[in-house]
């Protein structure tokens, strides 16, 4: 398959800005066979909608979203809306034959991730493709440490640190939005960037989280708001221990309150032969440990990813020329229409969003019932992922 | 109060040899009133207990430790032994109105622990002083934290996160030791290690630990021995979430198996108005975030803590010139002579040990019941701090 | 002056992709009155200049370099080829009254250095903007740093060390290139990695390099070549002192073969109120050590220079997303679109990079005079800055 | 030779403060054949000698420096004082047939120095041994550094980096001491701070400086003073390039004006086959870059020099337990015991102190002379080093 692909944007606030740039770069670096055509791009208010199209490039315009799936110019449907609004747009888009590349958490309920994985499988089984945007994975550097893990390099692993810090809501006075609202954001930061971190350590040591105890915290109750409630219905904090399907233990923390730090995604990870830690505030190096290496000469090596050895830098700069947060957009859709062009499944699938939303879900489960230790749910289409999860106790 | 003091000194290993620098060495840097005499040391095997006496400067030598606190020549009893024998010595000593100073942790169980505290508040009436052996507190970056929480420049606290992490049973051909062994050490790494982060995080930030949700771990079993069983009873690994009496939430992990990390006690802390970040690999740095600070310019300040206005550092070298491991313990020599020269109670008394102790148990108690939520005790006389933990659950 | 203006670029290699992207993306996220329109790419073999044409988005090609400024498409030539021909095509493109991007080093000699400065000046005269590209003015950290210099946080200035560390040829295998051919770079690391520094700490102290005592060295005199010499012919290290119009002494380096150091573009400053210093390797942090702060709280502060309030970030993302070494040109011909379009001249000008090349000149200069002090030449038309050199002696 | 070693120490300021505990220390922890008694203390106030002698621990004192070295009971002179009288001291010391620790630099004069060495060497065939003070080549950070060299792993040194930086004369305020007085200090921050890198340069290359271009600058010419002028007669900032014996290019700079740097005593050196970095103010780490790693997983290692395998670090405490400033005198003194009583001459001798010495004389005259390329001397006892400069060119 080559020549050009249609691509249809729902949503042009932060992620469609950087979705965009995304769209616009990718076949100027990666010789990918579908070259996108910014078709179409949706949003609720025509003038904004509008004035973002122009601004970011896009071809027309259109205000209702099913419109926008059913235009005859748009062969992939790339949504960047709050979380309430992805399973419906997601399904709409499968069932019309569209690709999809959707936004994570890929949903605010496990029962909606179960609906579009399943909708997914069937899609996949005619040629219709779907991706979650869990862009972390394509940060040269996290890429270069599941490259070492798979190779063996840090041996069996028995630890993981992961830990996803902001600071935007530190300031109590700052005002009320959507992402603090349950019906929209789905959760707080265990949504926002709680699955970030789930999907990273997990796609990097190769293993699932299995169980959990968790707790959340809201600090502040009421926010300043225009309009509406300044009630905050989701957590500001999320905190969570995990044992994970290969024998690795680990911890959890996702906050928006951690003052001065930034977008401290990190990850530390501990195996019988080696160790790697990451910090996306330095998300151009990774720290790596290799106890193959002499005692007296061994240390974290403080690696700089950007040799034309490491995934995705081939494309870009000589060595020390750093890349930005953009370029993990760049590469996600690289891979995706790289994807779509070979017929194969991109990863990770929705399949692979719904393992993370159980996760979540445990997350909550165990909040709300007093840390105890609660599986991460495997179910089939009946089950969200909580039936299971009685009379659970491990170690 | 002043004069000389005699030591006595109950064992000579690892610790042994620290806290002998530290009576050394004290009255040459610090103004004590007291003076210590190395007055005698006690180890089970009197060959080598005379090797060490003459190499680590102590006058006389025993091999009853009932002997060496009853000698006239020894006011201060300091015990070093591992903490199956903390209990039995400390009461033995306080009953013969020596002073006492206890290596962590303070036993080997709560009942113990109470037991001890007991007999050091009954002592304490009669001028009698004791104290345990938290070096970590004599860091002076983490007095320069202390100070900041306490002054209100970090806030309301919102954040903690403490590692303690090593890497020496890494290797699993590592052989067996008495730290290994439950009946010998109480526990593995969660009293070497998770004491101290306990310790640290509660004197720090001012809060005591109030429940928590725990897993621990053991992830090899056996271990090479030439003398008796080579079976692990303790764990490698204990990690659990905490709540703290003002409000604070956090993570604790102690770990021997983090591979790279040599001694990587960490904490941070977060708080409405400021943050810190130490690491132990780095104990001569502080990172300070002043939330103060203009948005443009602020960030985590290295503040190298070695100008004379740090605690402990004005008895030492110029600023830049760095301390090491060894002086935390001649700061806590000093500040124990002090305490007993001026007629007050050193800190921290047994009364905190018990309180890190019923820590310790919590953690225990919930990582054996599902990760349950599980209150610290506050128990009196009766309880070891177990009685009130049915039935809890929080947030 | 609204609207498009058409671009026409000279050269496709590293520096045209990177040219190519910021051409293309400027608009996106800047509110540039003037789009660029990617007009005409040159180059001398037709097959690849078409090639590289359709992959960074060029309309057309052309293989003559003066066809291109000639074109009437074409409002603003880019000059991206080797410093050989920057003087030739600059002062053609002047004369036909297109604006000038000039990639840095200005020029291979003082000589061109003037005559491009001189033709710049009667330009602008006419309306006729020329820059050159200093790219490292537009990293959003060395733009808070001059800010702070000149805001006076750091005071008198004292103190300048500026390094520029790659290590490619380290390896003495490495394959001749025409970088190492002094008759078309002009000079080794001294014009490709010294320039930046030059002009890098020039702009950020407000002060001008007045005088400097140099060494230089080649470590490898032959390398492997398919065509032609492998005869190196340039510097593989320069270093000197300096002194600056403004009281601060200073060093520079510029080297490929600190091994290890991929694109260290290193500036300290220490001045009598405050001190900064960076590192291109972490380009997003700056650190800065305030002077003011109490004694017990000072320490060089890490700031993630990714605020809104900083150089040109407002217009890319949150805080905490880092931006990476291309962002830095899209400043760049941000900065220049603005100057044309308002009808003002752009910094850094032709005078500012004839400037820089009077103290890469002065450095040659002393290198070859056994080190002897020589000041920067200041001189008019006959001038190469080489005149006054003689009987030079200082402090 | 076994027993014990009388030592008499001359000075009492910081210097005396820090070898004090170095000979209390020293046989505690090192298998020394020699145990120091600290015999006598000399200074000029008798009242403040006593109290000092008190404090640090010496047996008796002396107000005449010439009656300590005369003492049956000192068989060991330990010169502490301000350079000026280091000459005087150690010829005194040496004729009376006593081994001498001299604190560094060795003297205020190539010409004194020479006569040290001279002194030293007749004294060496009758076995009294002699040493420079250069505490940081028993950092073992720095050990690890030189072994590394020379076994080969840094491959040929192409690049070395040193500076020392500190900030205590930064204030403008700060009053007048005896380091900014010519005729007691020799120099200021040259002789203070630059003969450290000098040394520690060319200990760890193997090789020595043969030739510098130089400048130096004094930024306060004068301070508050209490007793006589405030005049200050020495450099404040010391810079110089340098090339080695071995082909190694390099810059070094001494400061005392360095806002924020406390104690920044670092070094970087540049090979064909590997790197190191290493800064004072972490003085337990060590960076080093191999080369040989493959390229997608090489970096800067940070290496903990704490291990059992480092030097001097099997003494001391478990990996992880950093060791401190002080701890460099006591390796220092173990170093010098043993040469003594093995009969070896110890490292530095006074021939290694001279040749720093002739360093520094070579970088005054090129300041003095236009920063013209001075050759290190290298002559007999008539020459100063100074003769053979005249006409030399380089590169």
């Amino acid at each position: 398959m080559v020549g050009e692909i249609g691509v249809g944007m729902i949503g042009h606030a932060f992620m469609g800005a950087v979705h965009s740039q995304a769209w616009r770069s990718v076949h100027r670096f990666f010789p990918v066979a579908l070259t996108p055509r910014l078709a179409v791009l949706c949003g609720r208010d025509a003038a904004r909608t509008r004035d973002a199209a122009a601004r970011l490039g896009w071809a027309a315009v259109e205000t209702d979203w099913r419109a926008a799936v059913a235009r005859e110019d748009v062969q992939l449907v790339d949504i960047c809306t709050p979380g309430d609004t992805h399973a419906e747009i997601a399904l709409a888009a499968l069932a019309a034959g569209k690709h999809v590349l959707c936004e994570k958490p890929l949903a605010n309920s496990v029962a909606e991730a179960e609906a579009m994985a399943a909708a997914a499988e069937a899609a996949a089984a005619k040629g219709v493709r779907s991706m979650v945007a869990f862009n972390y994975r394509r940060v040269p550097a996290l890429g270069l440490a599941r490259r070492l893990v798979a190779e063996g390099r840090l041996g069996d692993i028995r630890h993981v640190r992961a830990v996803y810090l902001q600071d935007w809501l530190s300031d109590e006075t700052a005002p009320m939005t959507w992402r603090l609202r349950k019906d929209k954001a789905g959760s707080g930061s265990l949504g926002d960037l709680g699955a970030h971190i789930v999907d990273a350590a997990q796609w990097v040591t190769g293993q699932n989280v299995s169980g959990v105890s968790a707790i959340s915290e809201t600090f502040v109750r009421n926010r300043p708001s225009d309009e509406g409630s300044g009630e905050v219905t989701v957590d500001d904090a999320a905190l969570f221990l995990a044992r994970f399907s290969g024998g690795a233990i680990g911890s959890f923390e996702a906050t928006r309150y951690a003052l001065g730090r930034k977008n401290a995604m990190r990850l530390e990870i501990n195996g019988s032969r080696g160790s790697i830690a990451f910090d996306f505030e330095s998300m151009n190096e990774l720290r790596f440990f290799d106890g193959d290496d002499a005692g007296a000469e061994a240390g974290f090596r403080r690696i700089l990813v950007t040799e034309p050895e490491h995934p995705y830098v081939g494309a870009w700069w000589p060595p020390g020329h750093l890349l930005g947060y953009e370029h993990t957009f760049t590469h996600e859709v690289s891979d995706l229409l790289e994807a779509i062009a070979t017929g194969s499944d991109p990863a990770p699938g929705f399949a692979e969003g719904l393992q993370v939303q159980r996760v979540l879900a445990a997350v909550e489960d165990s909040a709300a019932a007093g840390s105890v230790w609660t599986p991460v749910g495997t179910a089939g289409p009946s089950g969200n992922g909580r039936a299971e999860m009685t009379g659970a106790a491990v170690s």
